[in-house]
């Protein structure tokens, strides 16, 4: 039998307050590669990097290792555990950032263990494009596959940076907004085509409730709409979760051709809800 | 050979000027009756209802002459043609209206000619819901599928009159503002429960660039994703081409099940971009 390929995942992890039309709540478990992991961990083993302190809620813990989510990269460290405060509008497909303490994430600086150097996927959540860049160079060798998150501050305060991740990565997962942003556009097919000419073979614009675009070698496109819901209670996570199960699925099938990255054919390009 | 399915529609006939980011013309055809006809006709035989002034580009109608639509049922009369001037948004999601001049749509009374009433499909384009009850009863029997569109001002201004025309419908196609207008609701899920109560078996919700939901029996539903474009010019008529394509469609295959309306499981949905 193969060997199961492993998935290693940096990112934050965090607890957020939030509030939203329908619910709020002051310490909820939260942190992109948390939402992430748990995902993914059904679908191919986990490799968690990241950081807390020690107010993080050890059932949190409990959850992810029920999950088979390797937490050796795991660092606890002195000190609270990075938080996020937001609200949600009426609509919920947007948010206003109220407070943000990086707490223990301020001097984060990620080791991977010996035991996650190998894996063939990797995905680059959302932080600091510095630590992004830092975390695959650890790696032995480049990876089979490498997925990158971002967001509208690295984007403004970080752009060379993350300009020298974006060249070295498989996959680019971003809103629409911030596609826009990273490139100067106002049209998400020129957005795309110029992303990927800085380096990512594939773009995937997640839209929320409208569901996520793939763009691919040759103008390729594949769209996959969202199941919509009838009782939405908070959306936190939902773009971490999606790229979780897109990495994951990966991982788990592992057959595109690595030549085309992971073209798909307009006349292939099919979705169900 | 079997013959083939007649579809009329009644709707507007207009000479819009229209602005947008990308460009501005004067004295363009449209109406959603003219957009809805040219998108149907190669898919089926189309008979269009509705009025012009003396204004109306003559090239316009040898246009749709040209594509085979029916003209027995425009009326030419005095005056001039409805008119409507529109400036689209930078991202050409939304658009104001500046001036609707009305002219000789005031006085429209239509008259189905004979060999209208017979046809198995029927499109009620948005315009006032008294003239689409007033076409609804001109046909000799209720024809195999009637759909509707309709707008935010007859929501407000005639919403009993509108009432009963939905509950003589099968197909309502309006878009996600209009639905949660109509059902004072905030969630599109229920406003499509909502309004499948109110007759229309099948709900189309058209959702700009972002594709169309469509709800049917059972809570089935289906998710169509819109081709994304790397140049928009002009949106005007987006909605009701999409119509046009949607109801000749169903007149040229005309297989699905009378008695479900146009049902689709959650299993089969699929959509191809």
């Amino acid at each position: 039998m193969q060997a199961k390929n492993k998935l290693v995942v940096v990112g934050s992890v965090a607890v957020d307050w939030v509030i939203t039309p329908r619910a709020e709540r002051e310490e909820s478990v939260g942190g992109a590669a948390v939402f992430f992991s748990m995902a993914a961990a059904p679908l191919c083993p986990v490799q968690l990097v990241g950081i807390v302190g020690q107010d993080f809620p050890a059932a949190a813990i409990a959850d992810l290792e029920g999950a088979e989510v390797d937490l050796e990269g795991l660092e606890r460290s002195e000190g609270k555990t990075f938080r996020w405060k937001g609200r949600y509008h009426e609509n919920m497909n947007s948010r206003d950032t109220l407070e943000t303490h990086l707490n223990v994430f301020e001097d984060f600086s990620p080791k991977l263990p010996a035991s996650y150097r190998d894996s063939e996927f990797l995905f680059l959540a959302n932080i600091q494009p510095s630590l992004q860049l830092d975390v695959l160079e650890q790696m032995n060798g480049r990876p089979r596959l490498v997925g990158l998150d971002t967001m509208n501050l690295w984007i403004d305060i970080a752009h060379d940076k993350l300009l020298e991740v974006l060249a070295r990565v498989d996959v680019l997962t971003v809103n629409e907004e911030e596609a826009l942003q990273l490139t100067a556009e106002t049209n998400l097919v020129r957005a795309a085509r110029k992303i990927r000419e800085l380096g990512p073979q594939t773009v995937v614009i997640k839209r929320g409730e409208y569901g996520a675009l793939c763009f691919g070698p040759e103008d390729s496109l594949f769209a996959a709409p969202a199941l919509p819901l009838d009782d939405v209670i908070d959306p936190t996570g939902a773009g971490d979760s999606f790229a979780g199960g897109f990495m994951a699925h990966l991982a788990r099938a592992a057959s595109w051709p690595t030549s085309r990255g992971l073209a798909i054919s307009r006349r292939r390009a099919s979705a169900r809800p």
